[in-house]
C-alpha cells in the first residue's frame, strides 16, 4: 500500500477521525476535566502544597499498560477472525455454486439451489443485525420467501430448504450416495461458518475485564495529577485530557471492532461482501 | 457495542462490580493494610529513619509484569477456546439434527436421536459441574432415561445410545453403509466437544505459576512501603492498598474465567446455550 | 544463514536501504523538522524559559509501544500468512498435477489440465494485482485464453475450465465417481488459496489504527522537544527526526508488507512462485 | 475455581512451594551470594568507593526481561500442547473402542482389540520415560505381551497389532472395505498422537537460548550490587539473592514443564489418564 | 529436564558457548569498541565535556526492544514450526509404511514401496541442502537410483515413483479404488511437508527487518556512551561491549534458527530423525 501525501493522508485525517472519536468521548472528557481543573485551582488559587510523587501512577501505568495490550490485541483479534470466517463464506459459495453447476442436470431444484446459496450471505448478515431484510433476496421465488418467514432462524431455515431439494435430486436418482454427501458437507461449511459469526457477535468480552479497565484508566486519571501538578501547573489539564483521550480511544475502538458485524465505521465491509458473492455465482452460472 | 452513557456503564458499574471483588479481595487486603501500618506507625510516631530504595520493587515489578501478563493471557486463551468449542457444540447439533432429520425415514429411532442429540449439551454441562440434572431431560423417554442413570460418564453414555440407534437403522438396511460412517462422524464430533470441555475443566495452571505469583505480588507489596514511605507518608497505606488490590483482581478474575463452565458472574452462559441448541433443534423437527 | 561479513551486510547496506526509507519520510520529515527547529530558536535565540518536563512523553512513548508492536505483528503476521498460503498453492498445484497424471488416460483434456493448472499461479497473481496478463500464458491454448478473456474473474474461469473437462472425462467413464471427486477436491483447495490470497489484499487494517498510530506519533514528536531541549538545546533537532524516522520506519514497513502480492522490494517472489510451479509440472509430465 | 482461605491457599502453600524451589536453587544461591557478600565486604569494611551507575543493569534487565518472557511462554506452551495431546488421546481411544463396539460382531479379534486400545496409553506414557512397565497391562493376554516384548518401539507394535486384528475381521468378510479404512483412521491418529508426545519429549529448547538466559541472569546478578550497594549496604546480599532467586524461579519452572511427561511436581496427570481411559472404555465394553 | 550441577551446566557452559558466539561477532565487536574507545578518549585525555543525556537511547532502546521481541520470537517460531513439520514426516512414514504392509500382497513393488518411503526423508533433508547424497540411500535398488538422477526436483521424484508403483498394483486388481486413493493421500502429506520445508527454508525475513534491527543496534551503540562517560569513564567500553554484545546474540541466534534445517550448532537433528524413520519401517517390515 503506497503511502499518500503526508499532508492528506495524516495530517487532515487525524482531525477529522479524531472529530468523530471526540464525539464520542466528550461525556467522559468532562468527567475528567472537571475534579483535573478543581484540582488545578486549589493548587494555584489556593497556594495548597499537594504531595507531589508520581510513583504511584507509574505502577498502576504499567497494569493499565498490561490490560490495554490485551484489550488491543484480543479485540482485533475478533475482527480478523471475523474476516477470516467471511472470507471462508466466500469460498464455501463459490466452491458450492461450481459443483452445484457441474454434477446436477438442469432441473428446477438446481435453479432454486443456485438462488438459496446467494441468498445465504444477505441472511446470513441480516441475522447477525435486527432481522432479514427480504427486499434484498428479491432474486427468490415468491413461494421461498413465504417459507423463510415461517421461521425464527433464517440461516437455518435457507440451510434446510437447500438440502431438502438436494434430498428431492437425490430421491430422482440423478445424483449418488456419495455425490449427495460431498453436496452436504459444504451444507456443514456454511453452518458452520454461520456458528462462528454467531459466537463472535453474541459473546461480550467477560464483563470484568471492560469494567475494570475503564475503572482503572478513570482511577488512574484521577491520580496522574498528583504527578504533574508541580511541574506543569495549569498545562496540567491539557495533558490529563491528552492522556486520558489516547487510552480511552484504544478502549472505544476495541469495542467498536470486537464485533464487526454492525455499521460503525471499522466495522467488516459485510454488504459488499455479499454482493460480491452474488456476483460471483451469477458468473458461474452464466458461463 | 455502542458506548453508553458514560455515568451508567462505567463510574456506576465500578463500584457495584468492585463491591463483588473487595469481597473475594477482603481478608487478603487485611494481610497487607496490618504490616503496612506497622511499618507506617514505626517510621512516623518513632521517628525511625527507614532506608527508602526504590529500586528493588521496580525490578521485582517488571518480573511481576511478565507473571501477570501470562496469567492473563493464557486465562483468557482459556476461557475463549471454551467458547469455540461450545460454538461448535452448537453447529455440531444443528448439523446432526438436520442430517438426521435427510437421511433417515421416519421411526422410533428418528424420534429418540432427535431427543438424545437435544439432551447432550444439557448432560455435557452438569457432567462439567456436579452431576446430570436429569429434571432438564424431561423431553426423553422414561426408559432412556433410566438407563442413563446406570452410567458413571452420562456423556458418554448419550453418544452409545445415539450409536445403538444409528446402528439398528443401518441393520434394517435403511441407510446405506457411506450414510451410517457420515452420520457417526457427529458423534466423534460430539466427543471431541466434550473431551475439550474435560480437558479445560480439569487442567488447572501449573502449581507453580499460580502459588508464585500470589507469593510474588504478596512479597512485593512487603517490599514496597519501603521505596513509599518517605515520600507519602501515612498516605502509604491507601497507596499499597490499590496496587495490591489492582495486581489481585486481575489474578482473580483469571481464576475464575479460567474454568468458564461454573457459575461465577464472568462464566460462559452455558445453560443458555444449551436451551437455544433445543429450540433449533426443535425448529428443525417441526418445520 | 551464516553472517556475512560486516562491512559488507550491515554498515553499507544500512545506507543503501536507509535512502530507500529517507526517501519515502522525506517530506513527513520536514513536517517535523519545522515545527522543531522553531521551537529551538525561540528557546535559544529567545532565551524564553521553556517548561522541560518528560513524564507526559513518557506516558504517551508507552501508549505509542504498544501501538507500534501491534501494528509490526499483524503486519508481520499477514505478510507470513500470505507466506504460507502460497505454500500450499505450491504443493496443491504438484499434487493436482500428480494426481491428473496418475488417474487420467492420455487424452485432450489431460493435457489442457496440465496448462489449466499451471495457468492458476499465474493467473491469480495478476488477479491480485492490476489484471491478468495473457502474454504469461502462451503455454495455453488459443482457445482456452479466448474463452478466458470473457471472464472478469479470471482465477474463478479457469477452476471452472478444469471442473468441465474433469466431468468429461468423468461423463466418457474413464475415472469413477469417487476419483472424480478427489481430483475436485483439490479444484477446492485452489480456490480457497484463491480466497486467503483476496481476503489478505483486500483488508485495510481497521482505520481506526492506521490514522490514530500516525497521528499519535506525529503528536509524540511535537511533544517530545519540551522534555529534550534544555539538555540538548540545538541537538534536539537532530534527536527528534531520529525518533520519529525510527518509529515511522516500523510504521511504512508495515504499510509495505502487510499488502505483499505487490512488487514493492519486501513483497513476497510472487512472480519466482509462479514459475517455479510451472517448471515443477513439466518435470512431472515430462518423466 | 473459587479462591480458598488466604492463609492457607497462599501464605503457608508459599513456604513448603519456595521450600522445594530453594533446594533446586541452593546451590546457585551460594555461587551468586558469595561474590555479592565480597563486593559488600569490601565497600562497607574497605572504605573502598565504587561506582555506582545502575543504567547498565537496567539496559541489560530489559533484554533479560525479554527472554525470561519467551522462555516462560515457549515452555508453557509445550505444556499445553502436551495437554492437549493427551486430550486428543482420551477422545481418539473412547471413539476408537465405540466403533469397534457398533461395527463389529463379537469375535475374540474383537475383545483383543478393547485390550490393545486401552494399553495404548500405558504404553506410550512409559516409552516417554524409561520403558514399559508390563505389570501395568495384566488385562492383556499373556501371548500378546509376549510379541509386544520383542519390539523397540513398544507403541509401534500395539498399533500393529490392532491394524492386524482388524485385517483378519475384514478378511472374513465381517466389515466393509470402508469401514475398515475408517477404522485405520483410528490408528493413524493414535500414532500422531504419539508422534506429537515424542517431539514435545525429544526437542530441547535450542541450547542458546538455553545457555544465553542462564549466562545472563548470572552475569546481570554479579553486575547488579554496583547500582545498589550505596543505597542497600549490607542488606545488597538478600536483595541480589531475592532478584536472582526470582528470575531463576521462572527458569527452573520453565525447564520443569517443557517437558511434561515425566514424574515432577508440575508434570501433567499422565497416569491418571491413562486410567480414566481404561475405565472409560470398560464402561463402553460393559454396557 | 532436572537441572544439572550448576558448574557444569551454567558456570563453564556459557564460556565454551560465549567462545563460539564471540567468534561470530569478533569483527563487529571491534567496529564498535573503536568509536567508543575514541571518544573515550577525547573525553578523559582531553578533558572535554561531552553533553550526558541518556533521554535519547532511552526512546531508541525501547523501539529497539519491540524489534528484538519480535525478531527472536519470529525466529523461533519458525524453528518450531520447522520441528512440527519433521514430526509429521516422522508420522506420515510410519503410517504409509503400516498401511502398505496391510493392504497390499506381498510383491516386487511393495518391497520397493518400503524403500521409496524409507529414502524420502534423506531425500528431503538432502534437497533443502546442497543436493541428494545417493551413498545414504543405498538400501534402494540401483535401478530406481539411476532415475532419480534424472530428476532435479529429487523428493518430487521419490513421489511419482511412489504412485507409480501403486498404480501398478491397482491396476493388477490388488488392492481397490478406494484403497488405492486412501495411500495416495498419504504421498499428499509428504509433499505437504516438503513444501513446508521449502517454505521455511526458502523464505527469509522481510530485508527491511534484518537491516533495520542491525543498523539501530549499531546505532544505538554509537550513541550510547553520551549517557554512560559521565559516570563510567573508561568502563564506558566493557559497557557499550557487553549491550552490544548480548543485543547481538539475539539477532545472530535468531539468525541461525530460524532457518533450522543445515548443520549450524542449534539446527535441528535432521539426520538422526531420518535414521530413525529408517529404523522404524524396518522394525514395522519384519514383525
Amino acid at each position: 500500500m503506497p503511502k499518500k501525501n503526508f499532508a492528506q493522508s495524516t495530517f487532515f485525517l487525524i482531525f477529522s477521525y479524531k472529530g468523530y472519536l471526540v464525539k464520542r468521548l466528550a461525556v467522559d472528557l468532562l468527567w475528567i476535566a472537571i475534579p483535573t481543573t478543581i484540582l488545578c485551582a486549589i493548587h494555584e488559587l489556593g497556594h495548597v502544597d499537594i504531595e507531589t510523587n508520581f510513583t504511584l501512577p507509574g505502577l498502576m501505568g504499567a497494569i493499565l499498560g498490561i490490560l490495554l495490550v490485551f484489550r488491543n490485541n484480543t479485540a482485533y483479534d475478533r475482527w480478523w477472525e471475523a474476516r477470516k470466517v467471511l472470507g471462508g463464506l466466500v469460498n464455501t459459495s463459490r466452491n458450492y455454486a461450481l459443483q452445484v453447476k457441474q454434477l446436477l442436470p438442469d432441473s428446477k431444484e438446481k435453479t432454486e439451489l443456485f438462488g438459496l446459496i446467494s441468498a445465504f450471505p444477505f441472511v446470513l448478515k441480516e441475522h447477525l443485525r435486527s432481522g432479514v431484510i427480504y427486499q434484498e433476496l428479491d432474486f427468490l421465488d415468491e413461494e421461498i420467501i413465504k417459507e423463510l418467514k415461517n421461521w425464527d432462524h433464517v440461516p437455518n431455515a435457507v440451510n434446510q430448504l437447500i438440502q431438502v431439494r438436494l434430498k428431492s435430486v437425490y430421491d430422482r436418482g440423478e445424483i449418488t450416495d456419495f455425490q449427495l454427501l460431498k453436496l452436504i458437507e459444504n451444507s456443514d461449511e456454511l453452518i458452520d461458518i454461520m456458528g462462528k459469526c454467531e459466537r463472535i457477535h453474541k459473546t461480550p468480552m467477560p464483563q470484568s475485564h471492560t469494567y475494570l479497565l475503564r475503572a482503572y484508566i478513570y482511577i488512574y486519571a484521577i491520580i496522574m495529577p498528583l504527578g504533574l501538578i508541580e511541574n506543569l501547573e495549569w498545562w496540567t489539564i491539557p495533558a490529563v485530557i491528552i492522556i486520558y483521550y489516547v487510552a480511552m480511544s484504544i478502549v472505544t475502538i476495541s469495542e467498536e471492532i470486537e464485533d464487526p458485524f454492525g455499521l460503525d465505521p471499522n466495522d467488516l465491509p459485510v454488504d459488499n461482501i455479499a454482493n460480491n458473492i452474488y456476483k460471483n455465482i451469477q458468473e458461474i452460472i452464466t458461463k
